[in-house]
């Protein structure tokens, strides 16, 4: 089947569904993961401490685990919810966010992908880059890498750790084993709004708590995300700004349907 | 005197006293529970560390203790600043968020209310249920209890552990001894936001900070929310959508008035 | 050069350099504080775990400590990256929240100041009196202060401490060494949306990883969020209400030009 009508059966199918999403992100746009999980009809739970992670898991249709202020304790947390939901067959997208900035960063990610083995990692094309062992920069979490060798990176990391790589910027990069796609939504005002990033990672395991197919999930979930982008900006009147844009972003996820998906989606095959 | 002109005398006393709250509560909604309080007129306070809870509440007019995000750090410091705060007969009002969800939720909750003694306690169906002992499911954070024999669990819960009891649903329940109604305020797009519940609680908090009978406390809190999102709905322009509305619920609960509440507030005496 | 001219200015060296800027700062405003720092169009950076702070702030412009919800991690966190980047020649930006309500706050205000000593010390009246070993009560995190006597007050603190000191009310004043002056920007609106004196603190530290002068960088910084509250009070609508208005914050900021700062910028000289 083709792959854009299979993003847009999925948005059908998750709705139908309401998968239950457990987090454990960061304190700075933890909110607005939860608000985007329920604008796009899924269900988020946060949760964190060792003592009630691993069972909070069982009851979720997908699992988040995201770096953003990482701390002693989340760490722990994150190692063992994420080992727990494997175990069950839950899927786990993982955000390295900001991995290379530092050592506990890079330590951190390296051990959730060596010890969880996530389902999906959506990244920024430095954190992408960092993660694959290649010299590449990083300003705080905002990525300066090059893109030019994006689907190479993604294609390769994908097949060494096994899983769909998710590689967000000017065109987004989708790779799992020898399949790989580009997707051109989005805009750039996108990056000058805290948590786009972030919100992607929680849409794309909204999809992928309710299909089975981790490659079309991570499309869908990178695919809304940027359609909402550009649908935020072109609303925007003279006068409002990225305050306006930020709202709106919530008001296009939540406006969603698989008609616009596949009017608006757009999928470069390589 | 009537219970809903006794809800819109005590959002007089609100502005006046402008009771400053204190809140332990979870990273997810607490910038939405800060400004429900100051949109109603009252004032935040969030502190949760075991080094300065008990000095931060002896200051305030109310507690509010949300396990939400709980951890193993919070909840000592909740059982500290609850049992202070009822020492010094400010009222405690309780929110069990996702109790029923792992045993440490529960375990924590039955902590609170043993030796805490809670004022108010503000759940959803599942919620409260559960902590009545009562076979229920939850779905992490959210209801998939049958609201039908409500009542009778608010009101027997309410006698048993000698608190009010509040219930937020389709039909909100409120019980305190031999007192019990309903609210049939709100909107289903309520739940589609995250914090709509904690920011309920927030606001019963801030009127049982200005006012010495806790059941209209509870209710006015209760019935000022379920307006709001009423009012925000009504608000929506085609094209508008979820984030705009809650944004508008910020706009609702800051023009509440007196007059709005006689108006719009519905109660049903049981 | 004139001081509305050089805040002008820095504007437009913000926009070139995109300071990174490092925050420890509370869970209540922290979503807030990063997205004031994109708009006005540097680049966040959230991070507090002890293993990494001290890394992560090496590659920072500038550094923002807020003690908002503050615990016993954060506050060796803090301490330990304020050392550091003082000794690489960061900006530090600090932030007393409700400095004077516990004990833990007024130790851990006093111990950042003595062991880290800030670069900018940010705060409303009652905060900073109380660091200034003054008779003041504080409501929360509110001040309850008289601001006759605030030049005066601001002036001494900063000869003795050796800082910027920006006290934020009715009327903004800024102190460093001889230096003094009044910003009588803003509007009384501000103060019933949490965050906006963490957000001026964030801008602050904004301009002051653009620029070597910390007294017109916190000056600036200041003013900044100041328009942008007059600037979104302004452009609300019959209706609209407070969340309309914080969302117009970042509008405002987003869209603040030098030549907005020239016209709408008001300093009084003393």
């Amino acid at each position: 089947m083709d792959l854009l009508q299979k993003i847009s059966d999925s948005l059908v199918t998750l709705k139908e569904k309401k998968p239950l999403v457990h987090h454990i992100t960061n304190y700075v746009t933890v909110n607005d993961c939860a608000n985007i999980t329920l604008a796009i009809g899924a269900s988020p739970v946060m949760a964190d401490d060792i003592g009630e992670v691993e069972e909070m898991v069982s009851f979720a249709s997908a699992l988040v685990l995201n770096i953003g202020t990482l701390n002693s304790r989340s760490i722990e947390s994150m190692v063992a919810v994420g080992k727990k939901a494997r175990a069950k067959g839950i899927p786990v997208v993982f955000d390295p966010v900001g991995v290379g900035a530092t050592a506990l960063r890079t330590a951190t990610a390296k051990r959730i992908i060596r010890e969880v083995g996530p389902t999906v990692i959506r990244g920024n094309m430095s954190e992408i880059k960092i993660i694959a062992g290649l010299d590449a920069d990083i300003k705080g979490v905002d990525s300066v890498a090059d893109e030019a060798d994006g689907a190479q990176v993604a294609g390769n990391l994908a097949q060494r750790v096994d899983c769909v790589v998710a590689i967000t910027g000017q065109q987004d990069i989708i790779a799992q084993g020898e399949r790989l796609c580009r997707i051109d939504n989005g805009h750039a005002i996108m990056s000058q709004v805290t948590g786009t990033g972030c919100m992607a990672t929680s849409l794309i395991a909204c999809y992928c708590g309710a299909t089975d197919d981790w490659f079309s999930g991570a499309a869908a979930g990178v695919m809304t995300m940027g359609l909402a982008g550009e649908l935020a900006r072109q609303s925007l009147k003279p006068g409002e700004g990225i305050g306006t844009f930020r709202m709106r972003l919530f008001d296009a996820v939540w406006a969603m349907t698989p008609e616009a998906v596949r009017k608006g989606g757009r999928i470069i095959h390589e």
